[in-house]
């Protein structure tokens, strides 16, 4: 449930193996391996290209315009979480920057996704410290009503929970319940252990079309070739 | 006319000479040689900086979250080619990505043009195969449903036919008829062939006003300067 | 107030000492410094990342699809100024090139602002003359209408005065009238005085609800932990 | 958990004492009385103005530019629910229509909620079935791929469990939890038990600051006032 | 071809009977029956509701905040068109009121479709001349660019040629070309023809699954009901 | 100056007879009468059609998410005002519902134009009392942070000093300052007196082209008439 003014201290966080090995893939093959679910929208953009993280989830419920549980979130960060941050109305505020970064690093979090804007971005990437955001807005928030930390929320359309694994790259966000991290992580290999092949072929010029034997049901289906 | 589930195989390419001409200039230069037409609308970005292509468009028409006909189109591929991708409805689904990516190389493509979503863009960037898309999305699509290979299509706002010139570079995407394409390359050098000069009296703190002879029809519009 | 078809020569710049010093902080700080108010929207983004600016307003209003007072504009920049440009209505047409970017480096432009769209984007990275825009398009203008040169617009969202100082980074731009320009330099000069002191204990895994003493007002507010 | 290709028959409902006792009360008033959470998104937008409708949500999972799940949860319906559709992608193709409409109307539906597009409104309207959506459009979907049935969904931004309270008019659309509808539909009684009062006193004139005392915090927060 | 600065006068339009037979359904009906392609994007609305139009089209193409074609346009429609404004970039401007639109009904016009911006929209509604655009400004266009008259344009992502069928309601815009404009309104017939069979046993109670035969295809599907 | 937590009190307002004045006429005449400027962007609609109203604006300026200064700007509320809002940030919360409206009716309030969301929209029909806002949103606000009231403000893109006489009506919104009310109520008096003549040319089909003598100009702009 949605509740304001909550901070719940115990997580069951996924299991910290099924973690590492879903951040061994990509967002997409983490997506696909789950049966395309758990994706955030696709304006959720990274400050700057290139890093892959994986992580438990804890999570904050923030209000417009308003910071002050970035703060106490803050403690409740174990190694290898990343933050998610959802607000409880459409806003672009810059809620975090190089500061907060710098405490959420120290704490051990991997990254931040956040539904809302980040600051400060020239020396988040600096410090090597990801952000998923919605926006950069140099924004300032006040610090004066109460939201939740660590309980359900959806952020960027997903729904998470604290304790889920999330995995982030330059394709976007996805959110992997505990229950399904191992076997998701075993989907993806097994997604990629064939895909070496795949590409082979393909580079040598075999066709989708043949390589999946698409021919048949796309015939079926009445596809006309006319010259 | 938009046909669904049909290929056209015969496809009349613009003239190879002008293509490559067309592809010694930026979009912006070229949108301007042809009388300012034929620009896709500002929100198709690549995927990496940098890039400038220029090709013949095939086409292909796909269904909101359905990318069955990539494979289709693929085949129709011939090298040179760009492949210009249209959605019957607004989708950000990602259709294409780094298998499909490296099959397109294979078979000689220059890029990919979608108004939906692409994903795997840091192995696309890192295989320097340039895509232009709407965003950047993981989301996986189905293969159910026919769409068409080769027929004109709206894609981000711009008409395609089969065999268009496409040139796309930082600023956009640019479309050019087959029967245009060699007096729109000429124009475009004539373009050029000036701004050398025009560049080097505008570093040299001579004024676009008076480069441009502007002062009196600006006068004879009504501008009063005042102190 | 807006009047259509005027140029106003006669500017008061913020102090130039003012203005230099602001532009030792980021947007982020000289937003906070100045009481939070004083940001362009979060939509206005750099044409390539790193560039860190400040300088004084000549501002320029156009209308939709129409550049011709760029040209106009380019006759009242001084060296330090950063023009500032509005337009009617929303466009994102690209109202500003490379030739118009050598023509306002060599006139002393630190940058361009503009409520619409840039071109020759590579060109100007290339060049090194930054430019914050609502969006990236070939489109070209026309030159036909009367704006009006150096009066107050209304730019992404902020009221921007001729002489204003501006400021503008990764983060975004905002804006400093001339009587608050040096005491808010000195504000944000204060702010970063003790940011390295606040950055080395967060650093050391101090949290900010202790450093900033939040623990009594968030449980005052009736913040509950549960296990 | 967001499994596809699911149907669960058995949904414990909201008790229907509470949910007939919160559609006494507009949205805005149910949103406030459980603390300022479970409100859809703004851009959700009714069809025809002047509906209040409350209901048992039954929830449906479907893929962009896929209407197949449509029938499937048509037979889930009981009298007293409202539909509440997801879809795994943004898509704006019209779901929907008078036929369903005609459907679910038999089968005892209040309303529909649907993120994404409906079609046939002006017939909807006439028939007095209404139904929240993001937009209107005419384009047609197929019926190829497997969603889910009353799964948990996220709706415009908001989390609905099966069997949760809906409540929805010109406002918008607001969940509540089962275990939260009694106690939310009394604390939306208590609620406008004493607008009456307070209305009339405004309307006679007395000011908002005075009947609930503001002066005082807004001059602690310093407030000045200056002629 | 794109080109501007010219009036195309002799237009082969869709023949009356045509035109006529397919104004007897909605925009929904004709879609699906050409096969659910032509639509414009739903972003498309009538500025008041109840309209039902069908006609062919003239079209126009102008700059943004420039209606001087506008004028030009008026004197190419005959009784029984609609004409089809499209821009040569987003723009949200009115570009027509109702002094144009007393002009167009005289000259025999049946409403306008516009991807930009309408005013006097009370004016409009009370002389009952329907328009679909994209939004509603007051903000004035300048004459002074050249556009075309009767070529083939995109508008709202739809391509229209001069003489193409149009059929617009509330729940959007279709384009039906000449050649299919029969087959077209027969087609839709025949999908009405059944429909209030349809209907009859829908309200009867009767469900989709059932009515559609959809069953069998779902569990083939793997669709698995729980309890 | 964008100065917080500032209450100006005495406002040099529009005369009231300018203001009376400009009532007269709609959005786009008193816009066009103005020289085309002064109009908010054209996303602020109106809860309910056909209303026109003009007075002069009381100003305030709030946080995201935050109504406080609501009723702090009811008690500066005059007869004949208009209370303008604008937000720091862009937000869509609903700060402004049945009981303010109730309030600011007393006080002689004549609408409300907020660049945020409203609600309670079906009980503010009733009303009567207009509303022009971003959206329509159910979200509550909280009451914890200073902004100011009758300052200068930037609303929905244009720029609204405390005492400009505004007009809205289903067009939009305009802005016109008090040194300007009267003339421009002139000038829309001029533009309004010759348009029914105008009209009536029209309405028996004289043409635009003719009426304003068009064709000249047009040819020698290079239009060609092809067959």
């Amino acid at each position: 449930m949605t509740e304001l003014g909550v901070v719940r201290r115990k997580v069951k966080r996924a299991e910290r193996a099924a973690v590492e090995a879903l951040g061994r893939y990509g967002v997409a093959t983490v997506h696909e391996a789950m049966g395309r679910v758990g994706l955030m929208k696709p304006y959720m953009r990274p400050i700057y290209p290139g890093a892959l993280i994986s992580g438990t989830a804890v999570t904050v419920l923030l209000h417009p315009g308003d910071n002050w549980m970035m703060h106490v979130v803050g403690e409740q960060i174990e190694p290898g979480d990343i933050v998610v941050a959802a607000i409880t109305a459409d806003c672009t505020d810059g809620y975090f920057g190089d500061l907060l970064g710098t405490s959420f690093m120290a704490r051990g979090a991997r990254g931040l996704i956040i539904d809302a804007g980040v600051r400060d971005v020239k020396t988040l990437t600096e410090m090597g410290f990801p952000v998923w955001s919605k926006c950069v807005s140099a924004k300032g928030t006040v610090k004066s009503t109460l939201g939740s930390v660590n309980i359900p929320v959806v952020c960027a359309g997903a729904l998470v929970n604290p304790g889920d694994a999330i995995v982030a790259d330059d394709d976007g966000v996805v959110v992997v319940p505990p229950e399904w991290a191992m076997k998701t992580a075993e989907a993806a290999a097994a997604r990629e252990a064939n895909e070496g092949d795949k590409r082979a072929k393909l580079a040598a010029g075999v066709l989708g079309l043949d390589m999946y034997k698409m021919r048949e049901p796309l015939a079926k289906a009445g596809l006309k070739y006319i010259d």
